[in-house]
C-alpha cells in the first residue's frame, strides 16, 4: 500500500479543513462573538501547520494509487475531518464535552443531522453556521471538493473518488476527475443559491436563508430551532420540500440537463422509480393522516414534507411525526432504507440498489420458471453487469449485517426498542430523527459515551457505504500479519 | 404445466388428511368427548370423499412434473391442509370463527405456534391434540409424509421434496425420494419416541407428554397452559431444552450417526456454527438478565430455554421474556432471523444460509483487496456452487422484502411498532411469540380478520421458504395472459 501518498492526501485535506473554518470565522465577527471566532482562528492556524507539516515530510511520494489506498484515504479523511472540525465546538465552549463534540461533527459532515443538543438555540451564530456548513461540505463530499481545488496529481483519482460516492456504480461525467469534480460543485452551488433566494423571498434572513440551504443542499438536517421548520410558513415549507426533493436526484442528470441531452433525462429508470416511490408514499401518508389537520392542503403539505425529508434523509420535520398513526411511522422507517438516488448527495441504499435487488428477484423466479430460459438484466436501457449485480447483493447482506450488529450494541443501553432501532436506522442512513425518544422534537443527548461513539461510527458507516471502513481495518490486519 | 397431476397429488393428500384425524378422533373418544369426535368423524369422512372423488376425476395423467409443478403442489397442498384441518374447530365449537381457525391450523402445520385463543384451557383433549399433532406433521412436511406410505407415482417427485423441505440445497439420503422419506421419517419417529419417553420419566401425563413432544419436533410451540412451559420443572424445562435444540439440526446428520459417519457429524460447518451462535447467546443472555432470578442455574436455565426455544423457531418460554433488559430481546429478535439448521424442522433463514452470507461478504471484501485474485468459496469442504451463492443471496432480498410488506400491511391497525413488527417477524419464521401485545404470555386474538389473515399467509410463507407461493401466483399469472 502507498502509505507516503495516503499520508500526503490527508495532510492536504487537514489544510483544507482548516481553510474551510475561515468562512465560520467570518460569520463569527460579523456577529461579534469574539470567543467563538478565536477557536475557529486557533482550530484553523492549527490544522495549517499540522497539514504542511505532514505534506512536507510526504512530498516524495509515488503517485500510482489504486482501490485498495482510495477506500483507505476515503475512510482517514472522514474521521479526520470530523475530529479537527469538532475543535472549534470544545474550545469555544459551544459543546463542552469532546464526544459530544465529534458526534455533532460526524453528524454535520455524513449529512446525518442526528443532534446531542438540548437546547439548540444556546449555540452562538459562528458554531450554529460551523455545524450546518459541515452538511454542505460532507453532502458532495470533501474529497471531491478537493480534486476540484487541488491540482490533480495522480492519474488515478478516480479510485477516491469511487470510495467517496454513494451508489453502486461511480464513473466520471467528463474524461477527467479533476473536472467531474468541479462541474459537480458547481452544480451543486448553483442549486444552493437559487434555494437561498427563494428562501430570502419567503421573509427569511440571510443568515437563516444559509442555514436551510446549506441542511437541505447536503440531506442534512441541521437547523436552528428545537422543532425544526414547524414554525415556518407554508411557503418556506414547500420551497424545502421540493429543494429536498431535488436535491435526492443524481446529479449527472443535472449535467445531462446542462448539455440540453433533456431526453435521457426523462428515461432515467432510476428519477421514475424515485418521484414514484415518492408520490406513493406521499399520497398513503396523506391518506392516513388525513383529520389529524385542518385543511387537505395542510394535510398533503406535512405529508409531502415529511415523505421527502426522510426519503431525501435530509430529517427535517414540519410537525411531530412521532404522534403519527402507526401505518404512516412504518412507511417512514421504510423510506429510511430506500434513501435517495445514486450520485446524490442523499443516504441510504438508494433507488439503483431496490431497483437492482428487485430485478435480481424477478430474474431469480423467471430462472426457476423456465431454468432452461435465458434471463437477462437490463437497467437503464443497458444490461447489468455481473460484478455490480453481485456487488449489489453483497452490498445489502452487509448493510443488514452492520444494522443487526449496532442495533445490538446499542441495546446495552435500555431504552426502548423502537428507540434504539430507529435510532439504528436513522443514523445508518444519514437521517438523523428516528421515533420514541429520538423523535424530530427530541435528540440523542440521553444516550451515554459508549453509544454516541457507536452512532458516530454507524453515521460513518452509512455516508462511506461501509466498504471504506472494513478495508481500512483489513488491510491494517493484513499489514501486522506480514 | 401438468394440471391433472397436480389435482391428483392434492386428491390424495386430502385423503390423507381426512385419515390423520382419526388420530384426534381416538383422543375424544378416550376422553369421551362426543361433539368433538363426531366433528373429526364428519371432516374425516367427507375429506376421504372429496379426495377419492379428485383423485378418480384425474386418474389418467401424464406422471411427469418439474420444478414448476413442484412449487405449485407445495403451494397448494399447504394451503388445503390448512382449510381443512381448521374445519373440527370450527364444527365442534371449540373455535368458532373460521378465519380464527384457519389461523390457528395454518399456525400448527407450518410449527409457528401463535395462537389466537385467549383461553387455551377452554378446548377440548380432542381438538388440543389435534392442534399440536398438526405441529408434527408439518415439522417433517406433509408432502414427504405422503411419499413415505403412498407407492411413487412419479420418477420426478424429489421437485415437491426440494419444494417443501427447507434450506438452499436439499437432496436425497439414499437414491430413492420415497426411501429418503420413510427414513427422515422413521428418525422423526424415534427421536420423538425418545423424548416422550423423557418426559413420562418427568412425572407428566402420556397425553402431556405427547402434546409437548409434538411441539418441538415441529419446532412448533403449541401447548396447555397459557403461560406455555413456566409452571413445569426444571428436568422438565431442560429435557424440552436439549430436545428443542436436537430438532433443530439437519436431520441429514442423524442419518449419518446412523451410518456410523461419525466423521462427517462431527465436521460440519453448520453443526458447529449453530451451536456455536446458541452457547454465545446463552452466554451473553444469561450475563444480561443475572440477577432477576434466585440462583445461577435458574439464570442459565431461563437463558438456555429461551435460547434455545426462539433459535429453533420453537417458540415455548419458561419465562415472560417480554420482561427482560432490551439487549436480551435484541438478541432473541436477532435469532429470530437466523433459524435453525437447513433440512430440519426449525423455521428462520437457516445457519446455511446465514454462514453463505457471511463467506459472500467475506469473498467481496477479499476481491475489493485483490482485484485480480482468485477467490473461492467453500461450505462444508466443497466449493460452494454459483448457482446457490446467487440463490442465497437472492432469497434473502426477497425474504427482507416479504418481512417489510407483511410489516406496513400489519401495520394498518394501529398497535405499536414493536408488536407489528416482531409479530410479523415471529410469523414469517414460524416462531409463535413475538414482544409487546403479542408476548410469550399473550396471543394474537387482538389483531382483526385482514390481519389475521396477514398473518396467516406469512406464516406458509416462511415455512415453504417463500417461492412455493410466488411462483404458484406468477404460474396463474402467466397462464391467463396466454
Amino acid at each position: 500500500m502507498n502509505r507516503k501518498m495516503i499520508a500526503n492526501t490527508i495532510g492536504r485535506l487537514i489544510i483544507l479543513a482548516g481553510a474551510l473554518m475561515l468562512v465560520p470565522l467570518i460569520v463569527s465577527v460579523i456577529y461579534g462573538e469574539w470567543k467563538t471566532m478565536i477557536s475557529f482562528l486557533i482550530t484553523s492556524a492549527g490544522a495549517a501547520a499540522v497539514g504542511t507539516l505532514v505534506v512536507f515530510l510526504t512530498r516524495r511520494h509515488s503517485r500510482e494509487i489504486y482501490a485498495k489506498e482510495g477506500f483507505v484515504i476515503a475512510a482517514l479523511s472522514w474521521i479526520v475531518m470530523s475530529a479537527i472540525g469538532a475543535l472549534p465546538f470544545v474550545i469555544s465552549g459551544d459543546i463542552p464535552s469532546y464526544v459530544d463534540a465529534f458526534f455533532e461533527t460526524v453528524s454535520g459532515f455524513t449529512t446525518t443531522g442526528a443532534s446531542i443538543l438540548r437546547d439548540v438555540t444556546s449555540l452562538t451564530h459562528g458554531a450554529l453556521f460551523w455545524r450546518s456548513f459541515t452538511h454542505w461540505i460532507g453532502g458532495m463530499g470533501v474529497l471531491v471538493l478537493m480534486m476540484a481545488i487541488v491540482p490533480d496529481n495522480s492519474g488515478h483519482s478516480i479510485f477516491i473518488m469511487r470510495a467517496e460516492m454513494p451508489g453502486p456504480v461511480v464513473d466520471k461525467i467528463v474524461p477527467k476527475v479533476k473536472n467531474t469534480a468541479k462541474i459537480l460543485y458547481l452544480m451543486y452551488i448553483v442549486m444552493t443559491v437559487a434555494e437561498v433566494i427563494f428562501l430570502l423571498f419567503g421573509g427569511l434572513s440571510p443568515y437563516e436563508s444559509l442555514i436551510y440551504s446549506f441542511g437541505t443542499a447536503g440531506t442534512g438536517g441541521f437547523g436552528l430551532r428545537p422543532d425544526s421548520l414547524t414554525g415556518y410558513t407554508p411557503y418556506v415549507q414547500w420551497v424545502i420540500t421540493v429543494f429536498m426533493l431535488l436535491f435526492g436526484v443524481n446529479f449527472n442528470l443535472y449535467y445531462l440537463l446542462t448539455i440540453r441531452r433533456f431526453k435521457s433525462v426523462f428515461k432515467s429508470e432510476e428519477l421514475r422509480v424515485y418521484f414514484g416511490i415518492a408520490a406513493v408514499s406521499i399520497v398513503l401518508v396523506a391518506i392516513n393522516i388525513s383529520g389529524m389537520y385542518a385543511s387537505f392542503g395542510e394535510t398533503l403539505r406535512n405529508s409531502a414534507f415529511q415523505v421527502a425529508s426522510i426519503m431525501t434523509t435530509t430529517g427535517y420535520s414540519s410537525v411531530d411525526f412521532n404522534l403519527w398513526p402507526t401505518f404512516s411511522k412504518v412507511i417512514l422507517v421504510l423510506l429510511m432504507f430506500v434513501g435517495g438516488c445514486a450520485g446524490s448527495t442523499a443516504g441510504g441504499l438508494k433507488v439503483t440498489r431496490i431497483i437492482l435487488l428487485f430485478k435480481g428477484i424477478k430474474n431469480e423466479i423467471k430462472h426457476m420458471l423456465h431454468p432452461r430460459g435465458v434471463t437477462t438484466m437490463r437497467f437503464e436501457n443497458k444490461p447489468v453487469d455481473k460484478e455490480v449485480k453481485k456487488g449489489v447483493n453483497s452490498y445489502f447482506a452487509i448493510y443488514m449485517l452492520i444494522t443487526a450488529i449496532i442495533f445490538l450494541l446499542l441495546s446495552i443501553e435500555k431504552f426502548d426498542i423502537e428507540t434504539n432501532l430507529t435510532a439504528t436506522v436513522a443514523c445508518l442512513n444519514n437521517i438523523g430523527p428516528g421515533l420514541s425518544m429520538v423523535g424530530p422534537y427530541t435528540g440523542y443527548y440521553d444516550y451515554n459515551i459508549f453509544s454516541k461513539l457507536i452512532l458516530s461510527v454507524a453515521m460513518l458507516l452509512g455516508r462511506l457505504e461501509i466498504y471504506p471502513f472494513i478495508l481500512t481495518v483489513a488491510s491494517i490486519g493484513h499489514r501486522t500479519r506480514e
